[in-house]
Parts: C-alpha cells; sequence; structure tokens
C-alpha cells in the first residue's frame, strides 16, 4: 500500500499549495491544521502541532512515507507578543514532527524554514553557512527547530531536511503582504502610500516556486547539505516591485517613502547555488509573470 | 528588600556550588531541583522546569532579581534515548526561563550552555562565532536555546548571558568522568584500563572556574557579547590526564588505548579570549590542583 505524505499547516498558503501539488501528482497526502477545511473546502484532519497523541493517532491511521512540515507561526509579525507559543508551535511542533520520523521511521522530514533564521547577514551573496543572527523569536524558532533538526540527523539518522524560504508571495496569500497591497488598491482605484520601502530590498519567493523547492526536497537522493536557501532569484526594492504592479495593472498609483520596513529584517543577496546543483532547483517565477498571477488571483475573488 | 538569584539545577554540579557560592557571598537565593535536598542537605524547592505554574508561583514567593539557569539534561549520554525529553527539559525549560525574565522583567539571565553546541570545529583556535555543527540532540538543544536566548534579547530586550562551558570536573561529580574513574580506581588500588583516550584531547574546566565564569556573568556590565566559551585553558589529552592523576596519587596504575571518547565530541582548542576580555575570567585551577582538590574531595567521601 502506497504510504501518505502528511503536510502540516495544510490550511496555510504554502501547505495548501503542497497539498495541491502532491494531489496533481496522484500521490496519497493527509494534511493536517488546526481547522477541518481549507478556504477552498478541501478537508483536513484537524490536529494541533503539540497535540502528541493526536499526531500518533493520525500516524496510526494513515500510515506515513514523509512529512513536509509547513505549519507554524508564519512570520516575525504573528503572535508578537507572546513569544512561547512562539516556541511551542514552532520548535516543540518541528520536535514533534521529528519524533514521529524518528518513531515511524520516515523516509524524509522537509521542514520549512525561513530566512528570517539569519537575521542580520554578512555581505551577499550569503551562502548557507554562515553564523545565524535572527532578530525576531520568529526567526530564532526557525533557527532552532533546525539546530534539532540537525542533531536528528546526526544522532538517530532522521533524514530530515530543511529549506530556507524567503518571503512567500503569490496566490493564497492573504496574510500581510505589500504586493497584495498594491494589486488590491489598484483593483479598488485606491492610490498605494506607504511610509517605507522605495529602497529597501526584499526577495520574493512565488508560491509555485516554494512548493517545487520542497519537492524537490522530499524526493532528492539524500543530498550533500541538509539546510538549503530558496528564494526566487531576484533581489528589488520595494519601490522597483511597484514598477512591476504598474506593468501589470497600469492604474496602479504607487508612492513608497525611503527607508527599511519596520518589521523585517535587512537581507544581502541570498547564493541559491547549492539548492540549484544538488536539488535541481530554478525558481520559475521572474516577478512580472509572478506577480500578474497574484493580481489574478486576487480579481477572480473580489469579482 | 534584596531579592533573589534564582539556581536551577541546585541538586546538580554546577547549580549546588553555583549555590554555595552565592550564598558564601551573603546573597540571598532561591534554587530549584526536582528534588527537595541536595546530596548534603542543603533544602531546595522541588520545581521542575517545565511546570509553569509552580515556576511562577517560585517567582511569587521569591521576588526574583536574576537568574543562573543551570538545569539541564547534562550531557549527551544522559536521556541518549529519549531525545523529546531533551528538548523538553533542555529547550523548553529554558523557554521557561526566558519568559520569567522578560514577564517579571529580571535584571538579567545567566544560561549554563555547554561546548557541545559546537559540535564538530573547525581548527582552533576556536572563537565564538562559528557554524554550529553539534552531534548529539544535546549539543542540538545548547544551540536551539542559544537561539531563542539571542532572539529575546534582540525583540525584548531580555538581558540574558550564554556561557558555553566545557568539559567540568572537580568535587561534586558523581556522574560519568574520566577523572573521577582514575581517582576512585587508585585510591581502591585498582588498574585503569580504558579502551580509548591516549591521544584524545579534552578541555577539562573545573567546578569553581565554571562557577566564576557564570558569577562574572551574572554582575557583569552588559558585555559587548551575548555568548562566550569558558574552558580551563588546557588541551591535553587523556592519556596527559593520566599522567597528572599519577602524580597526584602516585600508586595510579592507568592504561589507555589510542582513539576518540566513542560519546563525546573531537574539538579543537577553544578560544577563550572573548570572555577573559569582557568579563574578565581567568581559571584559576591548573589540571594538577584540580585534580588534588578532586581527589580530596573523592577521598573524604570514601573515608
Amino acid at each position: 500500500m502506497e504510504r501518505h505524505i502528511l503536510v502540516t499547516g495544510g490550511a496555510g498558503l504554502i501547505g495548501n499549495a503542497v497539498r495541491c501539488a502532491l494531489e496533481a501528482q496522484g500521490r496519497k497526502v493527509v494534511a493536517i491544521d488546526l481547522v477541518e477545511r481549507t478556504r477552498e473546502g478541501l478537508p483536513l484532519v484537524a490536529c494541533d502541532l503539540t497535540d502528541i497523541h493526536r499526531l500518533h493517532a493520525v500516524a496510526a491511521e494513515y500510515p506515513l512515507d514523509a512529512v513536509i512540515h509547513c505549519g507554524a507561526h508564519s512570520g516575525p509579525m504573528v503572535a508578537r507578543d507572546n513569544p512561547y507559543s512562539m516556541v511551542q508551535v514552532n520548535v516543540v511542533g518541528t520536535a514533534n514532527m521529528l519524533e514521529l520520523a524518528r518513531i515511524h521511521q520516515l523516509r524524509r522530514l522537509v521542514f520549512c524554514s525561513s530566512t528570517s533564521a539569519y537575521g542580520d547577514t554578512p555581505e551577499g551573496p550569503v551562502p548557507e553557512d554562515v553564523v545565524l543572527r535572527p532578530t525576531s523569536v520568529y526567526g530564532g524558532s526557525k533557527a532552532a527547530s533546525e539546530a534539532l533538526l540537525w542533531t536528528y540527523w546526526r544522532q538517530f539518522g532522521v533524514d530530515a531536511l530543511a529549506i530556507r524560504l524567503s518571503w512567500v508571495y503569490g496566490p493564497g496569500r492573504t496574510t500581510d503582504c505589500v504586493i497584495r497591497t498594491m494589486i488590491e488598491d489598484a483593483l479598488a482605484g485606491r492610490p498605494t502610500r506607504l511610509p517605507f520601502g522605495q529602497d529597501f530590498h526584499r526577495q520574493f519567493l512565488h508560491v509555485e516556486d516554494a512548493v517545487a523547492a520542497l519537492l524537490l526536497a522530499l524526493d532528492a537522493t539524500p543530498p550533500p547539505r541538509r539546510i538549503y536557501t530558496a528564494t526566487g532569484g531576484t533581489y528589488v526594492t520595494l519601490g522597483e516591485i511597484g514598477e512591476v504592479v504598474k506593468r501589470v495593472l497600469p492604474q496602479a498609483d504607487i508612492a513608497l517613502a525611503p527607508g527599511p520596513d519596520p518589521v523585517d529584517e535587512v537581507h544581502r543577496r541570498f547564493d541559491i547555488s547549492a539548492i540549484s546543483r544538488d536539488l535541481g532547483y530554478t525558481p520559475r517565477f521572474d516577478l512580472e509573470t509572478g506577480i500578474r498571477s497574484y493580481a489574478d488571483w486576487i480579481a477572480a475573488r473580489a469579482g
């Protein structure tokens, strides 16, 4: 019997897209989240990442092959005044996945880490092997999870890989995202005025490229590294993003003040040569194509 | 009213010594551990590091100034087949201390990290700022705790310092320790034969030097770093240790085979110039003095 891929965070931006991509490949999936249905009505198994008995009950009901662990508080802006929840959901939640993988001898665990684990970076291009200096407990929770993942591999041979995803945008993203703001304003005929960002760099990653990186990690023969960075391959300012949005939606009226995003890290360009070489990852979405896909999705939902 | 220093792991090697050193300075201490008395009969508050309500009850009963957090599974040989317990006690236990420090606005938190957080090191002398590659979940739990500590400082200003202690020996150590084995064998007139270690380096740290480093960290004006390494300043093989034991106890009959300790990391010499410069730490115990103090303690207990 073909066993299941467990996808955590199945109601979220990345988890939902991973689940749909796996099902489109004809693979058996069990997707969990806190709720019983996705926004689109797909069924989920309601299971908290910290509910240990229930996790093992899921593993008993759906024999597991591997895990793609997307479930987490998904950014430094979430639970900002409750860092302990960040520890429980993100770090203990990952430890619970590592234990599932160890106890049930799963083939592989793919963990959605984040470029927030880097925090303050050295000059770019930034390879994976630098000292991590995260600036938020969110970033710290990803760095801490990676330390556990690394040592479960070293001590117990759990075949776990971490992919540090940069800022994910595209169809399905409904939480804080400057691209979504620009698109929604343009579609509604409103101007976009931001008090920061004209000269602030961000490395956007289209959700479908994030999914591609995770699926490559799921199926790769064991690669030489345990931790890879995935970005969309671009390094642009939010001001430049505004220009791309105007090419996609000529009615957009966008103006940004200079300065960094007050709740985001200042990152140099990340080096994605390792994931390209070892996992065959190449971002497929240039920014204009990606923003058009996001604008189409937002327009369809609004219509 | 002078507030208390909370010492965790008060029944353990380091916590007990820290508590006694603080009390010898005339300071108010509340020491917690799983048990109600130390081996020597000193009272402890029985409190599990993961029992959140009880931790806050302790903080309510003994208004706190600062924490020295020694409580943990104390090495890769502990709970070796139960990594989740390592996560709960060591990582969540440290997160609980960070929350106490954040919520009660404590002056400082000093965390006993470990050189096990380094795992495989580059060539020495090894500074603090290298990529951590721990080889055990124990080392991973220390690296993960440091990541949380670092970000509680960055995001919430919790004044937390981590001291990476190397292998601690000396009076009070009753768990696995090759020096204790050599001393006990010599005192009992038994030969010591070890299947490894003649050429295996270890960086021993006398417990009183470990205490000194932690107390310096407790009281220093906020230093430029958050993470420091403390060793005894030596870098010797277990074979050389055997020679020192023979100088202290001429009746000792010690022979070691070559090769590394199968459950310890292979470490290069750690650079302790940062803790020396910033905290004024200098190891006071040379190996012969330290081993003599340990032998005296073991002989007194046996007598």
